[in-house]
Formats: structure tokens, sequence, C-alpha cells
């Protein structure tokens, strides 16, 4: 074996423990017996508990080094010593120590958060979030010490979007600030009341299955080398190459959040199917980062799945599956999919309100790593700035700082690529759009071929070769920005609303 | 951590590794997209590598050593020590790179083995078989080295039925020859033809599941313990406590072989959810032995689920789920669930000539590894020993010596485990029979407990601590024999041919 060898080869190990993992994971959601629960975790526990001493094995940071002696100009190997590099780095910094006490804490605050939530209760969740946070310093100073990034908030927020940092994100946030908070003001005040009649109705589990079996399909996601299966909550699990799943929810009384709801997913799911054989197990072959994988969930969903295009070839479809839908035209159902009212809850956002849910959730993070605000505190500090942001206060923590599973799990620094998500999208389907002569058209009759193709070439082919900055500009022309998705949403309110 | 908290510590690593191992297996029977095959292959064969790492580490023996310096009064202690070094010994004694040719060649035989079932072409599997025969007679030499078993063919039954030896099963299988073989002629020539008609009949496979949820739940099966699915070959998987899991596959025409079905895997799953939670994840806390476990199968499959006591309780539900079988009685139903019947396919043999295709492929199999026969030689072997034991001759090798998938996967040794175990769940169900009293009365009364109650105390409840053997002597007060079989075959034959 050459030291290329070697070093892949230890690498498609830990891939198949951490493919091994998603499986028990998947499985968890969808289909493990209640009384399971305690077997799986165990399962899990040593699974990531080995992937962790592989991952942090000196014989293969060895192997990693004999190979980047090897790189010359071979731009792929190099790439993949930088991110395999990258990610022992990461493993390495944290000590084993704070690891364990980081899961425990992770694990004991997520059951203590979920009795929180439903009863109202912050004070009850306080003392653990208190550990949670203290935790995440804690990590994010060992990740500054070794190199990671400057500042401890962008060395948390590197954990889900490599590369990113507040210097890059502030700007773009502004911008979202400025533009979106008085649009959706002035939609308030339009007095144009939405008829969402169109998207409502009285739809069973399987019909409503069907079509977004129906449409999955269409779009490209490839259910023989995936499957659609019911859940909690509607995720992505890949497994590796060929084996990328997809699961859902439905509501019985409006089928905007299950179709939607499979876009997204199967978005998610066609960049998986779609990174390149070659490149599997290896570290290159996983997805970029938590946003560039966003905008390839939103894009389906909301560049493609909220358009007139689409529902020119889908609404045949939708009368065909679901009962009671044979009056709904394309143009009442554009509006019934466009909705702009601000909320107080985060996953039951519009796209104009979303990222102004995202920004609140930004500044107090970055507060709270900074040690500006005391935990005592938060539950003010969150109304307050959803008073600022969207002039909504929740009724109740359990729908104000209590929302949100995210800093229970111990993820802070997670929620800015939703918005990074957002912005990527609406870029990367304007460029799409340029680049393939008549899309929308090709979308009308049902043949998202040529969309696909370009995700495929542009953006799944490179698997993590390039940073999400890199492939964004490499894809688009231009750096990101947030004027592509501006432009978008404005001319989706100035449709709707006529602001 | 004491010594013992150490062992059994590394010991439920393993099995959490094991338990991993289980569920990317089950999802690969039933739930797994055709294109991830190459990715599931792989995760599969690196959890089996770290499983044997682990399992062969020298730190392992020495806090198996370290707890046995312990064990003084402890029983269970004892038995823990004695089956983790059976196991160590076992896996240590194969080297590693037989292990790997023979994982190697078992993958390749499978699919040549498919592909000349299909052709009905012994030759193209015949070089093969060769190879599997060669490696098979390695390993059972290095296995007599390291002191497993005197002889080769014992030490590959010891992977199966621990502690089983030929000088045990001969003697048991030659009754069967001298019992069985002149009954089922006497049946031949009784005259006699069975209206199979109450079995038959147009059923979906919704209306079939539907009544065998019914009956499994109703037997004990817990399905918040584990679940039933569909799969090619029905099979029970269990991932460890709380998480036993079976599948069933159905007839349109004829409910038995989709309802015995589930009754027999959720007898094996009845098992493996009453193994106690003290002892999961120990090496005590698995099944004893195959034998044992298809006792369990077989159970619940023939003893209960064909009999009068049962149906008298379950024809309602028969008669409630599947439509047009109100006419089916409990008499004329106990002659078409005990039809007699020489084939040349042991998967569809009934209860009377079952056991002779396993002695034809226990006298086959001696033959096999002690170099008697050659692998030219078997086909027409095989026709004469089924010429010999049930009087019929298959008229393709697909049917004769290409019928069974084992050999391809290199289990030589395996099959005299079915026979033990109908041998001992005829056993075991009259030990219950004796010790409940009016079992028959609670049975026909749908009360399943009694009877479950006993299985769990007498033998699930113990786990590992007693060698099959042990195991049903304690339990039945007997060493295990034919007899209680053989008297319950020739009660059916009397009963439903008059012979």
């Amino acid at each position: 074996m050459t030291a290329t060898d070697t070093f892949l080869s230890k690498w498609a190990d830990m891939a198949a423990l951490g493919s091994a993992a998603a499986v028990l994971s998947w499985d968890q959601e969808t289909k493990m017996p209640p009384k399971g629960q305690a077997t799986r975790g165990r399962a899990l526990s040593v699974l990531a508990g080995l992937r962790h001493q592989q991952m942090t094995d000196p014989a293969l940071a060895d192997a990693i080094d004999a190979a980047a002696d090897l790189v010359a100009d071979d731009d792929v190997l190099a790439a993949q010593v930088r991110e395999a590099r990258r990610e022992v780095t990461r493993a390495s910094a944290i000590p084993g120590d704070l690891a364990r006490r980081s899961a425990e804490t992770r694990s004991r605050a997520l059951n203590v958060w979920q009795q929180a939530r439903a009863d109202a209760d912050f004070d009850a969740f306080a003392p653990v979030l208190a550990e949670i946070i203290a935790l995440s310093k804690e990590e994010a100073a060992a990740l500054v010490d070794a190199g990671i990034a400057d500042t401890p908030y962008d060395a948390l927020l590197d954990g889900y979007e490599p590369g990113a940092t507040v210097e890059q994100l502030a700007p773009l946030f502004d911008e979202l600030r400025t533009e979106l908070s008085p649009l959706v003001r002035s939609v308030a005040e339009s007095g144009v009341v939405i008829d969402e009649a169109p998207v409502r109705g009285e739809f069973t589990e399987a019909q409503q299955g069907e079509l977004g079996r129906v449409i999955a399909a269409a779009i490209g996601y490839d259910f023989e080398a995936g499957r659609l299966d019911r859940s909690a909550h509607p995720f992505t699990s890949g497994f590796g190459h060929g084996d990328v799943r997809i699961t859902w929810r439905s509501e019985s009384d409006d089928f905007r959040s299950g179709l939607l709801g499979i876009m997204h997913e199967a978005g998610h799911a066609m960049y998986e199917q779609g990174l390149p054989e070659s490149l599997a197990g290896s570290p290159l072959g996983e997805a970029v980062s938590l946003g560039i994988h966003e905008s390839q969930s939103r894009l389906w969903e909301n560049q493609v799945g909220r358009s007139k295009a689409f529902w020119t070839w889908a609404l045949p479809h939708l009368h065909e599956h679901l009962p009671g839908t044979d009056g709904v035209t394309v143009d009442t159902l554009f509006s019934a999919l466009h909705t702009v009212t601000p909320s107080t809850v985060r996953v039951e956002a519009d796209e104009a309100t979303y990222n102004l849910h995202i920004l609140a959730r930004f500044e107090m993070e970055r507060q709270i790593i900074a040690g500006d605000v005391s935990v005592a505190e938060l539950p003010d500090l969150w109304d307050a700035t959803y008073d600022e942001l969207l002039g909504v206060r929740p009724d109740s923590v359990a729908d104000g700082v209590l929302q949100d599973i995210h800093w229970a799990m111990g993820a802070i620094g997670y929620f800015p690529t939703y918005t990074l998500g957002n912005l990527i999208s609406a870029q990367l389907y304007d460029a799409a759009d340029e680049a393939v002569p008549d899309l929308s058209g090709a979308i009308a009759s049902g043949n998202f071929a040529p969309l696909l193709e370009w995700l495929r070439s542009n953006v799944h082919v490179h698997g993590r070769r390039y940073s999400a900055s890199e492939l964004v500009e490499r894809a688009t022309g231009r750096p990101l920005s947030s004027t592509a998705f501006l432009t978008y949403i404005r001319s989706i309110t100035k449709e709707v609303y006529g602001v």
C-alpha cells in the first residue's frame, strides 16, 4: 500500500463507523420500538467512542503526514489532506475528559429541556443551560488554542460551517435586518389577507405521501438509493454512497408542511446522492458545510417548490392525489405558498421572516459566548429581541427562549447556517437560471434534469474540495451576498402583497 | 473498577458492536435500498473486524483471567468467565489470514450458489464449494488444535451448538431414522388424503399480517420491544435487551406459511425478549445454542400453533381476519395443519419428514469433512440418500444438492441444530404440560401466560448459564432424547392418518 492508500483506507474505516452510527440513528427515529432505547444509546456511544479513538490515533496523523509528502501537483490529494487535518485537529483539540462531560451534560440537558418546555418553566432549564454554556466556552477556548479559529464564537461556528466567521456573517445579517424588518412591517400594514383555502382541506397521510413520492421522484430523488419514512421531525440521513434516506410528517388539514418538507429533505438528499462515488468514504466525500447543505434543501423547497413554473407541472398531480383541490389554480396556490406573517416560532416561519428568527439567535449567541448576558437574563433578552426584529412577543417561554432544541444539544453556532442556506440557495438558483436556457420552461414541463445537472456539476461533484465561500464563488461567479435572496423576497412580496 | 467490572465492561462494548451489526443486517434485509449494498457491506465488514480485534485482544484475556481469580462461590461469575473463555478461544483459534480468506470465499460462494441454483448447474458451484470445504476443514483443524473439540466435525458443530458432539447426536438420529422412515412410508400407504381446503383461499398480505399481529401479541411477543416487517425469508434479529425483531412473508393462497412463520419467529423472539436484563451485554446474556433457540420457535409453531387447543381460541380470529374461512373448524384445520408428504425440499417439509431431511445432511456433512466423498460425487450421493430416507428423488439439482444456502455460507455443522430444536421443543412442552395445571385448557381460552412463564423461568431466565444438555435436563428432569418428539408425531399420524 502507498502512503495515500493507508491514509484513505484508515479514513474509510472511520467513515464506515460513521455510516453504521447513521443507520442506528435513523432506525432510532423511524423504526425502533420504545424499549430499545437503552441498548441503542449504548451502541451509539460505543461507536462514537471508537470513531473518536480512530480520529485521534497518532497512526492516523502519521498516515496523513506521509500522504501529505506525496501531494506535489495533486490538487485532490492536497484537499484530502487539508480536510483530514481539519477534522483531526478539531477532534484532537477537545480533551477526552471535556468531551465526556460534554456528552453527559448534553444528554441530560435534552431531557431537562423537553420537560421544561412542556412545563413552560425556564427556571427548570436554566441550571443545565448554564452548564452547557460553560462547556461550550471551554470547548471554544480549546479550539482557539488549537488554532481552529481566532475567537470562541468563530470556533463553535466552524464546527458547522467550516471557515465561516462573524466577520463574514455580520454584514450579511446587517443587510437582512435593514431590509427585512421594514419589509415585514410593510406586509403587515398592506392590509392584504391571503386566502389559504387552496392549501387546506382534509388529506390522509397516504394521499399526501403518494403525492410526495411522485414529486420527489420527478425532481430527481433516487428511490433506488434511498427511501421515505415517517418520523416525528423530518430529516435526511446519508449512510454513504447509494443510501441517503429522507423522512417526513404530514398535517391532515394543510398539505404545505408535508409536501414542501419532502421537497426540502429531497434537496438535502439529492446533494448527498450526488457526491461522487470516487470520493466515497474519503475526507472529501461529504457535504461541505451545513450552509451548503441547507442551500440544496431550500432551493428545491422554495425556489422550485413554491414557484409558478413548478406548479404549472405539479397541479394535475395535486388534483389527482389530493381530493378537494380541483378548484386550486397556480395563481391562488402561489399566494397561499407565500404568506408572510411575523410569528414567535421559528419552525413555522415563512421565507421572509425566517432569517429574522435566525438573526435573533445569532445576536444572542454571540452575547452568550462573550459573557455579555447571563442565563437568567435570557428570557427577557429573547422577548425584547423578537419585539425589535419581528414586532411580536411570545406568550410563553415555551414559544420563546425554550422553543429550540439546539442549545439543549450544545449546538451553539449552528443557527447561522440556516440563513447561509437561504442566501446561497437564492444565489445558486439565479446562477442556474442564467446558465440553463429557459430553466423555468423546463420546470413548468416537469423536466427537472437541467437544474439538477447544474447543481450536480457545480456543487455536488466537488464534495469537500472547496470551502463553502469558494464553492459559492466558483458556482455563481460572485462572492456570497444577500442580494439574490433579497431580490427574490422583494419580488414575492411585490406580487403577493403589492409592497 | 473491580476486575469483574473491567471484564464485563469490555464485553459490553463488544456486545454493542454486535448489536450495531445486527441493526445493519436487519435493515439490509428489510429496508435498505438496492444501491446501498456496497456501503453496507463495507460497514459490516469494519464492525466484524473491530469485534474480532476486541475479542482477541490480550487485554480482554487478561481481564477475564483477573475476574476468574474472584470467582470463589459466585456461580454466575464462574459461568460468565467460562462462556467468555469459550468465545475468546474460538475466535483466537482461527488465524487472521484464514478468517479473511474464509470471509472472502463465503461472500463469493453465495453469489455463485445463487446463480448456480437458478441455472440448476452444480458444476458451476462445485469449484467454490470445494474451496469452502477445504477452508472448513482448515478451520476445523485449527479449532481441534485449540482444544475446542476432539474431531473436526464436532469442532464445526460446536460453533452452532456449543458442546454438542456426533457421539451425542448419532444415537438420536439413529432412533429418528428407525422410527420415522417406516412411519412416513405407512402414511403414504394409508391412502388417506387430507383435504387442504381449510387453509386455502385468497388472502391479502394485510389480512394475514393483521391476524399474525393479533396472534403474536396474544401469545406474548412484546411489540413494545420489537416489530414485525416483511423480508424475503423470515428471520428473528435481536439487537439486545428491549429490541428483538421478527420478519415474515406470506403466500396469497395458503395462510399456513405466513401465520405459522410468524409464530415460529415470535417463539425465537420471545426467548430473546425473555433473557434477563441483568445479564444484557454479558457473556451469559445470549441464547444458549441454535438448538435451544429452535426449540422455542418450534414449540410455539408446532406444539402450540398446530394444536386443537390453540385453534379453539384462534378460530374466531381466523374467521374475522381471513374472509372465506367461515366454514373452517378446529378438526378440519387440525388435519390440514398436519399433512405428511415426503418431498425433496427441506423448507417445505412437514413435522414428520423434516428431521429426515436433516438426517440426510448430517450424514453427508460428516462424510464431506471426513473426506469420504468428493464434491463431484455429492449430487448422486444426495439423490441416493433422499431415496433411501424419504423415498423421493429430486427432479433437478436445484431441488437437490443446491437447495440450501448453508454450505454456500460455509455453515457446515449447522443443520443438526434444527433437529435438536424439534426434539427439545417436544420434550420441553411435555414438561410444561406436566408442570402447569390444565395447560391445554389455558391455551384453549387464549391464556398463553402460564406456558410463557414456564419457559421464562425454566429456559429464558438462565441465559447461557447452563449448557444446552444441562438446561434441557434441568428443565425437563431427564436427558434429551427423541422420545417426546416421537410420541408426539405418532399421536398426530395416528389421529390424522390412522397409522
